[in-house]
Formats: structure tokens, sequence, C-alpha cells
């Protein structure tokens, strides 16, 4: 069915069948009439649930820049979710993590992680969702067409920074959960909540947690849920059983800690910027081959019938790229483009902090200057062997040039690529619900970002993981004018709803 | 003579000239007592001098941040000097140069442009000071160590941005004439005013004024002195004859206007920032070597003469080295540090606007990034030739990649190198007025920086223009902590009040 078409139907199929009390999906029929008056009564409170969003949104819970003021607001942020939850009717445990010491010496509050609990029926199967509340920086100045911390809606989409990534799922978890007690329906799951507040700034303090609350918190959590990417595609959902990792390095290069009058001292130094630029430089050629010797030795060899699933993935290349406003990629072929995001290690430079970042002409050499950029990590490469690499190439390509000036390379963050079993009870589960809400099955899909958690949560509690996004993939999280559509985010309370009816059948 | 003596023998001397109405210098007498009695109104008045360079200082006058606020403390700060000019006695011509439209299609007002006059009398020497009131960007959190638009006194320095580069000097020239008027002598030579705020912006707008009033405000004037660079040393005063051009680029590449996850998206692009840093990295090489074809083409054989003149420049390599805190340069001689800052060219990478510059993880693929450089020019190269040279290069270099981004390349400032025939005399009368003051000859030097009035007053007017600097080299212009010695802004007031003498004596 073409994807558009399919979209138009659904509703109005959902609407017929929900007043003849029949089957709300061609393939999966969900208890008769609960679903259906879950789902009324989540259209009916539509604007409710969209102002829900629009509150968070407007918290500025950036995690990435460490700034008192902002880690003020994060403090907020959880405060505001931990009410809700209580309204919910849930006993909220938020987890103080103290401070935190930065590497230029600055010590920042962390915000708490929130452990909530709803229901501890011993007959039902117990569902931990794990979500974020913090944000990735956003500037209004740096290409928004509305105020980042505003919910603008336009056409159907939810303009503001979060409501993709992550505020938007963690909202319709909890949309649905309190549908069941709009409706004062016994909840056919007991559900955990894990809402943390450092993602974006590598989960600080989390996997900590995870691992003291095993035999505590989580030791009768059966199913654990992730809902922190995005779909393959702008109309057709998808459940995701893998993620990439990330080692993030910072090379810092420094001639004195003063910048430079490039007319004073341009042609005598062994300048900064030049030496960064080499460096940045020797990593990754223009065909996006990484360049670091030894790189590729540990990543898994493609397997023929790993070949055969990506062959069968519904991907349209051309609307792909032209969602993306791509003019042209790396690949030609769909399964060289999946390939490359899902199971090839890949490398981006970020940025440089230090040089001369702003609009105009100064004539200026930095002093000391300090280039960011990481690496996608996959399976079964890993960190320590990654970071040994880089530093002794960089270190090489460094000692090569003669510089006298000082080099230090360093991994900020090093986190480990993930696969889940999708054989699992609850990749069955959300299966049939997602046919249930969109009447189709989904793309079965890794997500080249990084979701630490996911690895946490499977290598720590040795349970079931899963990763079920509700965003489409032209959401732009991170980006400028990120958005959640209005489609998505309702149709998505709805699906979490669905997924526990079919979780808790399944379980029995 | 050890210059530390030197510096503290030099006051007492005049002292004590001043009272036996002797000569003021071990080799040029002065008129004798009125020199010594306009240098002691100076020492008393220290304190005053100091505050008017302090309110100068308060004033944010950045131009090269295109910010209407920071263009509305221009409009102020011109308007200040307009003031204190008034109130030596001078007439004012606040000459208006209405708007300027930038590439991105933002107009922002221009500052005026002073012309002032003081004295038309025709039997005296007409001179002409040039300055400028703009100053470099400055934000206290890049590392200063005091507010820096709050004149701060630390050990005999005064430290603010603009105190050197060049509040300061002008004040002193200012100082100069103010000091004949308090003591109601009449001015030796007719002075002039061409006072600009959009210097370190490219000085628009003012070639066009200088040659509109060749003929009017320009037509009495015999001498240009510009006193808008430093001194080779720390404590040796100098006088310097050539500057360098300065030829600055943009090199954009894009992908799309919205940046990506590089989670999302690493592994398919082919990344902006990859690019760009190829493109960079392709400009020079580890021994400050340009690597762009052609572009030596142009540059000055060095002759036998030019040898032998730099080897007698008196410059301690090793105290060079030490205040600027530089662990090595890239050359081991004077000979060949001197040539590289003065006679060869010269590429600084100044940065990278668009990428992620701020403290902290960002997981950002820029979507268009601006990479910045520039190339100080020498004679001689012209701007239009090195424009071309550059941009083939790039675009060869691009080509290359087969990437299917776009790359712009834009020559957004050009300025040509200047070499001054140091045989006119009001080089004479300078030499004779730093003798008088410091007891010393000056080096007779180049400088590596651009101040392209140098070269539009020679050009246009076909004036002998002479470029007399106050600052000593440590003084930081366009960096961090930058400063002026409370000595060398005192004592070059006193040197402007001697040189007036002087010159009037050698143009009789």
């Amino acid at each position: 069915m073409d994807p558009t078409l399919r979209r138009m139907v659904c509703p109005v199929l959902a609407f017929l069948l929900l007043l003849e009390g029949g089957m709300l999906s061609l393939s999966s029929p969900p208890p008769a009439g609960l679903l259906g008056r879950l789902w009324q009564h989540i259209d009916h409170h539509q604007d409710e649930l969209v102002q829900a969003l629009k509150e968070w949104v407007a918290v500025e819970s950036d995690s990435v820049q460490p700034l008192p003021r902002l880690r003020q607001e994060l403090s907020r942020m959880m405060g505001l979710a931990s009410e809700r939850l209580r309204n919910l009717g849930a006993s909220v445990d938020a987890v103080d993590l103290g401070t935190q010491q930065l590497p230029d010496g600055q010590t920042l509050p962390l915000p708490p992680i929130l452990l909530a609990e709803l229901g501890d029926d011993p007959r039902k199967p117990t569902v931990c969702f794990y979500g974020h509340l913090d944000v990735q920086p956003a500037r209004a100045e740096d290409g928004w067409l509305s105020d980042p911390y505003t919910l603008t809606e336009l056409d159907g989409k939810l303009y503001g920074r979060g409501t993709t990534d992550n505020k938007g799922p963690v909202l319709a978890w909890i949309n649905a959960v309190g549908t069941f007690r709009a409706l004062k329906q016994d909840l056919p799951v007991n559900v955990k909540f894990m809402l943390e507040g450092m993602e974006e700034a590598g989960s600080v303090g989390l996997e900590q947690l995870v691992q003291r609350e095993k035999d505590g918190f989580f030791s009768g959590v059966d199913y654990i849920v992730i809902s922190d990417n995005l779909w393959l595609s702008r109309t057709k959902p998808a459940l995701t059983y893998g993620t990439r990792g990330n080692a993030y390095f910072t090379v810092e290069v420094k001639c004195r800690d003063q910048d430079f009058h490039s007319g004073t001292f341009g042609g005598i130094l062994h300048e900064p910027m030049t030496d960064l630029v080499a460096l940045l430089g020797s990593l990754v050629d223009s065909s996006g081959h990484i360049l670091i010797p030894g790189i590729y030795d540990q990543v898994d060899p493609v397997m023929e019938e790993e070949k055969a699933m990506y062959e069968a993935i519904d991907l349209d290349l051309e609307e792909y790229r032209h969602s993306s406003r791509v003019r042209k990629f790396l690949f030609d072929s769909k399964e060289e483009i999946l390939m490359h995001l899902w199971r090839y290690p890949s490398l981006s430079i970020h940025g440089i902090e230090g040089a001369f970042d702003e609009p105009g002409a100064k004539t200026v050499i930095p002093g000391r200057v300090l280039g960011k950029f990481s690496i996608r990590l996959v399976p079964h490469m890993n960190t320590t062997a990654v970071e040994k690499q880089v530093k002794q190439h960089l270190e090489h390509v460094f000692s090569a040039r003669n510089s006298a000036n000082q080099v230090a390379v360093s991994m900020t963050l090093g986190l480990q690529p993930w696969v889940a079993n999708v054989r699992d009870r609850q990749y069955l589960a959300a299966r049939r619900a997602i046919r249930a809400v969109f009447g189709t099955e989904p793309d079965m899909i890794r997500d080249g970002s990084t979701i630490p958690i996911a690895r946490i949560f499977q290598d720590t509690l040795q349970k079931s993981v899963m990763m079920l996004p509700l965003g489409a993939v032209d959401d732009g999280e991170h980006s400028q004018n990120e958005k959640i559509n209005r489609r998505n985010y309702i149709e998505g309370s709805k699906l979490f709803a669905a997924f526990f009816l079919e979780l808790a059948e399944l379980h029995q």
C-alpha cells in the first residue's frame, strides 16, 4: 500500500472499527472495545497532550553546555516530570547523583535520575521505559525558524528542541499510561520508568545506578523499552535491534594560551591551527574511509544472510535523499547506504574550540585550539582498542610535522555498540501493536546513533531490550528546527497503549 | 647602553637638562627650555592622560562583529574623539559615510571619519596624523585577566582592548598638541587629524574619502604620520618604513543549511567539515611554506644590501622568543625571522564559522561551514593575482575530492603591501625626536601587519608617509590582555611633542 494512502486510511478505519467493536488492524485483533476507547480518548484529548509537550519543550534542559544556569533548568525539568508521574499515581524516587567535576576543574550539579513505579501485580509482566529529558544545545541564531524552546505547530509538525529527542516519546508513554487511568481501566502491565537528564552528555552516573539497582528497582523487570531513535522513513514505523557506539575525541594543539596577531607573528610560528587542520585531515578520506591504521580490524565481516536482510528493507533511496535534503550520498545503493549507517564505523569532525568562529574577518592566529571528532563504533569494535589506535595515529602524524607545539589527544566519551535478540517476546508484541495502529509491518532496523543505555541494560541486567521509535526520519534531532509530527506523537501514544495490551496477552 | 639603564637615565637627564636649559639628548639639541617645559607638563599630568585613555577604552568600539549595538558604540566613540579635538581648538568635520551592506544582506551604519584641523600658517609644515578608534573583538571569557573594556593598571602596564591598537597612540598625539595649548605655546606645525572607525574591518570608505579630499583637506599636507604598529623590542623604539598587505579569504563548503546528527547520517555523507579540513590543509605545510602554486612568483628577490640591513638590526632573538612566550619559532636566525615577518608572505588559518565551537561534546555534522584564512602580502605581490591563484588552487583540490557539496571561495579583503622612502625629512625629524626622548637610534623596521592606509596615502596623495610606533612588542594587539605600558604612552606623548619641534626646524 502506498504509504500516504495508508496514513489516510488508518484513522478512518480505526474509527469505523471502533463503532463496530470489530478488529482494529488487518492482521492483529486487539481486545474488543478497550483499545478503541483508549484511542478515542487520546484523539479527543490531543490538544492537551500537545500542551503538555509545549510545557516540557519550554525548559532549556541542555546538558551539553556545562553552565550552572542550564543545570538548574535540567533540575527543573526533572521536577516537572516527577510531578507528572506522581499525578499518574506512580511512586517516584528522584535519585540524587551529586556533582560532576569537569576537566577544567569546574564542579557542576548533576540532575537526578527518576525511578518510578506503577503497579506490582506479580501476574502481569513488568515493562520498564527508559527515556531522557535533556536536550542538545539550540540557539535561535543558528538557523531556527521559530524559537527552539517555544513549541510551534506548522502543517502538523510540532517544532522545538527536544520534541522528538526525547521529550515527545517520553510523554507519549506517559500519555498511554494516563489514558488507562483516565478511563479507570486496570493497566495490563506493571510499568516502571527510568528517566535521566544527562543522555546528551554521556549519561553520567547512569550505568552505576543501573548496576546498583540490578537487584532492587530492576529485579522484577521483564522488558525494557527505549524510544529514543527514529524511523527509517517519514511514514513507515520501525523496530530497532542495534545501535552504533561512539568514541568521542578531542585533540588539543597549543603554542601558548594567548592568541597572536597574524600580522605580527604570521610566518615564523608553528601555527596551532595549521597543525590541527593537518591532524584532522589525516583521519578520513573523501570517500568516508577512516584512515586510522587498524580501525577496521574488529569490524564484523558481512555474512550472506545479513546481506539478504538489508535487501529486504523497504527504503526509497530517492525519497530518503530528498527528505534529507542531500544532493548526493557517498553510496548509490540502498544496501551500501544502510550498512554504512548501521554496521560500518564512521568518523565525523564536529568542530574546533578556541579558533575564530564568529562572523567577520578577525586576523588572529589562535594560540591554542581543540579539535573535536568522533567515531561511531560497530560490533565488535571496542573503545579501548579504538582509543589506542587513534592516539597512536595522531601522535605519529604530529611527530612527522616537527612542530614545536604541544599536542594532547583525549577520548572524552567511549560508548560501546549494541545488538539485540529480535526473537524476544516484546518484539512480537510491538510488531502486533504497530500493525494495529499503522496497518503495516515495521522495518526491522538498526540505528546509526548511540544509545548506550540499550547496551548497558542488556549487559548489566540480562533483560530483553527493545527500541521502539516514534519519530520520523526527517525529525532533525540534534539539528536546527527539530520537530515531531503531531501524528507521530498522538499515534505513538496509541501505539504504546496497544503495546501494553499485546504484551500482557503474549506474556501469559 | 643597557636598555634598562637607558630608560632609568633618560628622565633624570631630561630633568637636569631642563633645569639648565641645556641639551635634551646626547645627539640632537631641542629648542632650549620649551621641550623641557612640555615634558614636565606631561609628567605632571600623567594621571589625567591615563584617565582619558580609560574613558576611551570603556567604549566597545568593535568594528569586526557586524552588530547594530557595536556600531552604536563606534559612533559614540567617534563623538567622544570629536569633542576632545574641538576642546583643543580644532575644527572637526565628521564625514558621514552612510551605511554598509554585508554579504548576508544586512545593512549597518558606518561610523563617520573625522577630519580635523588645527592651524593653517603657510610658513609652518603641515603634518597629518592618521589613527583609528575601532578595536578588535574582545570577550572576557576568552582569557582576559581583567575586563577588556575597563582600563586596568598593573606593574606599569595599562591593560584593555584598544590601549595600544590604536586608542593610546591617538591620544598620545592629542596629548602632545594639548600640552602646547596648555602652556599657551604656539604649535610649531599645522596639525591635521584623520581618525576612522573601521580600520579593523577593512577601512570601509576610507580610500574613497582620501581620494575625494586629495585637493581639499589634504592639499596642504606635507607629511603623514601613522602610529598603529609596534616596536621590535620591549624597550627600544623603532621607525617603520614598510608593511605587509593582506588578502583575507573565506571558503564555504555546504551540504545543506541544517546540521546533521552524526549518528543518523555519519558514514554516508560527504561531510562539509571533512572537505573544509582538506581544503585548509592544502594551503601551507608544516614549515610555513605556502603551497598555493605561483604564490611566490611575485615576491621580490632578496638583494645583498637588503641582507646587510637585516643583519644590522638589533634583535635579541632569545628575549623576543621569551617575551612572545613561544617555545620555538620556525627559523633559528634573526635574519630569517625578520624576513619571514616582513618581506615574505605568510598564511594563517583563523577559524571556522558554522561548526561546533563551544565547550562540551556535541555530536553534530555541521551542514555548512565557512573556513577563514588570510595571506600577508609583500612587495610586489598584488591582490588580484593572489585571489586568482587561491581560487584556482582550492577549486582544484576540491574537484579532486569528488564531493557532492558546494564550495565557494571569496576574497573578502584585499590590501596591498607598502614600502616607504626612508630619506624623507620627517624620518630624520622622528629619529631626532626619538634620540631626544629615548637617547637611542630607532630600529629601522618594517611591520608584518597590514596598515593599508599607509599605502593609500602614498599612492593617492604622493606624500611622505611615516609610521612612528609607540607600543612595545609584547603589547598583545588583537590578542587577550592587550596593553600599553604607561611609560610608552607618556613618553610617546613627549615624543610627538619633540617631533613637532624637530620637524618645524628641519622644514625651514
